[in-house]
C-alpha cells in the first residue's frame, strides 16, 4: 500500500479531462498534476523538444513524491513516452495505448475512426497501434484543429461545435465506423456534438476512462493503492493560473481545482 | 533612395496580412519577413519574454540589411515598441498607432469598436491610444478568441467563421459602433463576414493598410524609397515551414510565397 500520489502531466489544460478520469476511478488517490501552460501547444514542435519538456515536467513531479506517472497528452505519449519510461525511477503511463486497446476490443465491424490534432493524426500513431492489436482493423483518421480551441473557450457545447463537428465527421459516414477514438485530451469537451454527429451507434473512445481503468488495475496487482484516508489534489500550471482556474471546472467537470499555483520549470 | 529590403516581422503568420498590405502600397519594394512560428503565440507571454524574442527578430531582419522595420504584430506592437525603437539603429513603425489615427479620423459619431485577442484587449491598448488622439471618443473592446484559429485554418469565410463572429460582435449593436478596428492581424481573413454581422454602415479598419501608408509617406519624406527595378520577397519562419505554405496564400492574398525558409534565431 502507498500513499504517494499519482502525478499527472500535460502540455496544458487538456490533461485535466483525464484528471477527472482518473478522479472518478480512484476517488481513494491523492494527485499532483501539472500543465505546461507556457509552452502549449507541443504538437507543433519537433520531437527533441518535446522530450525535454516532458522530461521537465516529470523531474517536478517526481520532487513531488509520485508513486507512479500518467503522460495525460496525446503528444508526449506519442513521441516520448518510451525515453520517459527510461529514465524515470516510477512506471510511467501514456493515454494512447489504453484507448487502442478499448477501441480494439468495442469495434464489432472492424472500422475504427481516429480524430485528433494535425501533429497526431500525422504522426499515424493510432494506426500503427491498432494495427499491433489487430491487423484486420481498418482505421481512418481526421484532423479536428478547432475542437481544441474551442474546448479551451468552454464552448464544447455551442453551436459553433455542431458546426465545426458536423464539418470534420461528416467522413466517417462513408465508411461506417462503429467505433470513434477520441485521439486528444480536450474531446470530451465536445462528447455530445461528436456523438450527435456521427451518430448514437458509434461508440466513443476517450482517453480518459481506459486510462484510469488501466491506472487502478496496475496500482491493484502491485499493491500500491492508497489505503490512507488523507487524501490531497494539488494541481500546477507554468503560466496563466487566472485563465486556467476559468477553464478548469469544464475540464474537470464538477471537480472544482481548489489550489492552482503557477510554478517556473 | 535605397534599394535595401523592409523588414517585417511576427510571432507567426498573421502579419502576412500587413505584408500583402505593404506589398499593394509599395509594389516596387523588397521585402524581408520573418514569422516566429516555432514561439507563436506571443499574446499569452509575459513582457520581458516578448521583448526578448522581439529583438532577436529585429537582430534578424538587421542581419538582412533592411531599412526600416515593421513589427506587424499587435502584441509586439503594445508591449514593447518603445524598447524596440530605443535599441534599433533603423526606424520602428508598429501597427496600433497608425490604425487608431485611422479611426479617430474615420469615426463620426465617436463610437469605436476595437476586437482583438484576450491580450490586447485585456492591455486597454487601443483606449489608451484613441484617448491621447480625442478624449470623447467612446471605444468597446470585445475578445474574439476563436477567430485566430479560424483564420489559421483558412476558413475565414466559413458558416463557422459567420457563427463565431455573430456571437462575438452583437454587443455592438448595442452603442451603434460607425468604425470597428480589426485589433489582430489575423482578422482581415474574417473581413466578410464582420463586416455582414455588424452592418455596412460600419467602416473595418484594419491595421495593414493604415500601416502601409504611413510607412510609404515615412519612406517618402526621408527619400527612402527603392529606385532600382529589382524587387525581392523574402519569407523566413522559425517552425513549420510546409504548414505556413499552406496558408500564407490565404493570408498574402494574390501573392504567391515564392521562397519560404526555416531558420534558427
Amino acid at each position: 500500500m502507498n500513499s504517494q500520489p499519482i502525478g499527472i502531466f500535460d502540455s496544458g489544460v487538456g490533461g485535466l479531462t483525464v484528471a477527472k478520469g482518473i478522479l472518478e476511478a480512484l476517488p481513494k488517490e491523492s494527485i499532483v498534476y501539472i500543465g505546461d501552460t507556457a509552452r502549449v501547444p507541443y504538437g507543433t514542435r519537433g520531437i527533441e523538444i518535446i522530450t525535454q519538456f516532458a522530461t521537465e515536467l516529470v523531474q517536478f513531479l517526481l520532487k513531488h513524491n509520485v508513486k507512479i506517472l500518467v503522460a495525460a497528452c496525446n503528444t508526449i505519449s506519442a513521441t516520448c513516452l518510451d525515453k520517459l519510461q527510461e529514465n524515470s525511477p516510477v512506471p510511467v503511463i501514456g493515454v494512447i495505448k489504453p484507448a487502442v486497446l478499448e477501441a480494439s476490443k468495442t469495434t464489432r465491424n472492424k472500422k475504427v475512426g481516429v480524430i485528433g490534432t494535425r501533429a497526431i493524426v500525422n504522426s499515424k500513431i493510432y494506426e500503427k497501434e491498432i494495427a499491433k492489436l489487430d491487423s484486420e482493423i481498418e482505421v481512418l483518421s481526421q484532423v479536428c484543429p478547432l475542437f481544441v480551441p474551442i474546448a479551451e473557450e468552454g464552448m464544447g457545447n455551442n453551436g459553433i461545435a455542431k458546426l465545426a463537428a458536423s464539418q470534420y465527421l461528416d467522413v466517417f459516414n462513408e465508411i461506417n465506423i462503429d467505433t470513434l477514438i477520441l485521439g486528444c485530451t480536450h474531446y470530451p469537451l465536445l462528447r455530445e456534438v461528436i456523438q450527435e454527429v456521427v451518430g448514437i451507434d458509434v461508440t466513443l473512445v476517450d482517453s480518459a476512462h481506459p486510462t484510469a481503468r488501466d491506472l487502478k488495475a496496475f496500482l491493484e496487482e502491485n499493491n500500491l493503492l492508497n489505503a490512507v484516508g488523507d487524501v490531497t489534489k494539488q494541481f500546477f500550471v507554468t503560466d496563466a493560473p487566472e485563465r486556467v482556474r476559468e477553464v478548469a471546472d469544464v475540464f474537470l467537470g464538477c471537480h472544482v481545482v481548489p489550489a492552482l499555483e503557477k510554478v517556473t520549470l
